[in-house]
């Protein structure tokens, strides 16, 4: 049985201070099935392209075991566009161009096969459309989402809808601070836990994630970079690896769900290593393992005291 | 063998979202002294104060197994002064005030009995008389020096004369990066290498700790606390915490600098959970391994993959 994934599919002009690409594969539920698809297939997509989305990036997905059957290609439309550039610390960005295009009018339909997917990954898009997405669902067992500050600011209402379906919550620090109304992350936690996730993972770009649970709170280190090329996508590429890892362990105990947030923090730091989607087209998984264990040398220390 | 701190004593003035508290003990050779003697006596003090320093301060001080022999008392003279307002968030304070009083020409003398000490913790002053206290030491095994911005922008030759002698340089993320003038702390370790210390640690307040040596990068988490009273003294008291750890197990092995960086952090969170020193004044040390035992659940994730 495959994952559920919806988000957006875009085509990304992004400037660093190294480089410079034009009409990247970018979008959500690019980087979510990317990085999932090396825990478990096959992926099911649900998302929108123009006419013009090249058909290499098609087969991209394809050669990773994304199944396409619900990605909607609109004739005569043109793909989803977003260009960002960023500053010399990459820790700040500026969004240039955002074109919804197809995007706009963008209605998620679920193909029949995929309804009875029990996984489903919820990428930041407007919370209606999520909710219309869990509608269709016919048994979703575990629902992970992501939102951010324009829904939270914009849609609050719909968005707090959707809370109360969806088990897991991954957003970012500011994020939390604002949904919460509340400065204290702990104290953020236990506000959202109300809202209805039994789970909560804040992202902290640099400084790691912190899982909340009921009985934990678990905090994971980052990578320790010594070159980012690119940020864009690092966010989705966490939560596909996470989910990814979720979905084919089967086993969603709080020990596994740490684990799962190490392996979307491994796969989050090849994402940035490359531009656009390139750290993620070619990675073995024997890489993926090292570097889970290198996140274990990284926080290690023992009890002796 | 007693562990030489050098460093200020103050009497200060903080407001927070939650309180305000008028001339209480504070200064980094005050929290650095409290926090190390928990773990390793005595604590060889050395610092000024003027006639007005309370003598209850002089007690509690004695207290906790701090030899006074290196305190200057200058009669006539006034103690060291400070004052800041914390913000909502507590992650940014402004200064309401400084006064240097007898600070403005402390000249470190190191008592004899001092100067056999092999462990010794720089705390915050001018780099120039952080080098005269070295002068004076004998054969000083381990030193751990801290700084900041202040210094690395106004005495930076001085500074770099400092660092050829200090073992380990613990400073906060920004001062890293204005002291590498390089954004990426895993750069900036190794360019701050170049300049003397062997290990690095980075302080990041609410997202823990970065400990670089040549072999290992570890990183620690922050105790997740709902409510912080009171940040002033939290470095501080995490480095008291470090070097205190380290001369109790006299052991300077990677992996014991990692559960010393631990110790540190839990000295720090009992520090903010009060006013002033008061969350350091009576803890006992089976709750300071309780809390180590929190951070290891924090951060353990096992090697199943």
């Amino acid at each position: 049985m495959g994952l559920l994934v919806v988000g957006s599919l875009g085509l990304d002009t992004v400037a660093t201070p190294f480089d410079r690409v034009e009409n990247a594969l970018g979008g959500s539920a690019t980087y979510i099935s990317l990085a999932a698809s090396y825990f478990s297939g096959p992926v099911y997509l649900v998302g929108v392209v123009g006419e013009d989305f090249p058909k290499k990036y098609i087969d991209l997905l394809e050669n990773h075991n994304v199944d396409l059957e619900g990605l909607q290609i609109v004739k005569g439309g043109k793909t989803f566009r977003w260009s960002g550039k960023y500053h010399y610390d990459l820790n700040v960005r500026d969004t240039l161009l955002t074109e919804l295009n197809v995007f706009e009018k963008f209605n998620p339909i679920i193909p029949d096969k995929f309804k009875k997917a029990k996984f489903v990954l919820l990428g930041n898009i407007d919370p209606e459309l999520q909710i219309r997405v869990l509608d269709q669902m016919e048994e979703p067992h575990f629902v992970v989402g992501d939102t951010m500050n324009y829904w939270i600011e914009g849609k609050k209402d719909t968005l707090l809808e959707l809370l109360k379906r969806v088990n897991v919550l991954i957003i970012n620090d500011s994020e939390a601070r604002l949904l919460a109304k509340e400065p204290n992350l702990i104290k953020a936690w236990k506000i959202i836990r109300e809202m209805g996730p039994e789970i909560l993972i804040i992202k902290k770009g640099e400084h790691g994630a912190l899982l909340f649970t009921d009985e934990t709170v678990f905090s994971a280190p980052a990578y320790p970079m010594e070159m980012i090329y690119d940020p864009t996508g690092a966010g989705d590429t966490f939560a596909g690896g996470f989910i990814g890892y979720l979905h084919k362990t089967q086993d969603l105990s709080p020990e596994n769900m740490k684990r799962a947030v190490i392996y979307g923090s491994a796969m989050a730091s090849f994402c940035v290593e490359k531009f656009s989607t390139k750290g993620l087209e070619e990675i073995e998984y024997l890489r993926v393992q090292d570097r889970y264990r290198e996140f274990l040398k990284l926080s290690t220390f023992d009890e002796k005291y």
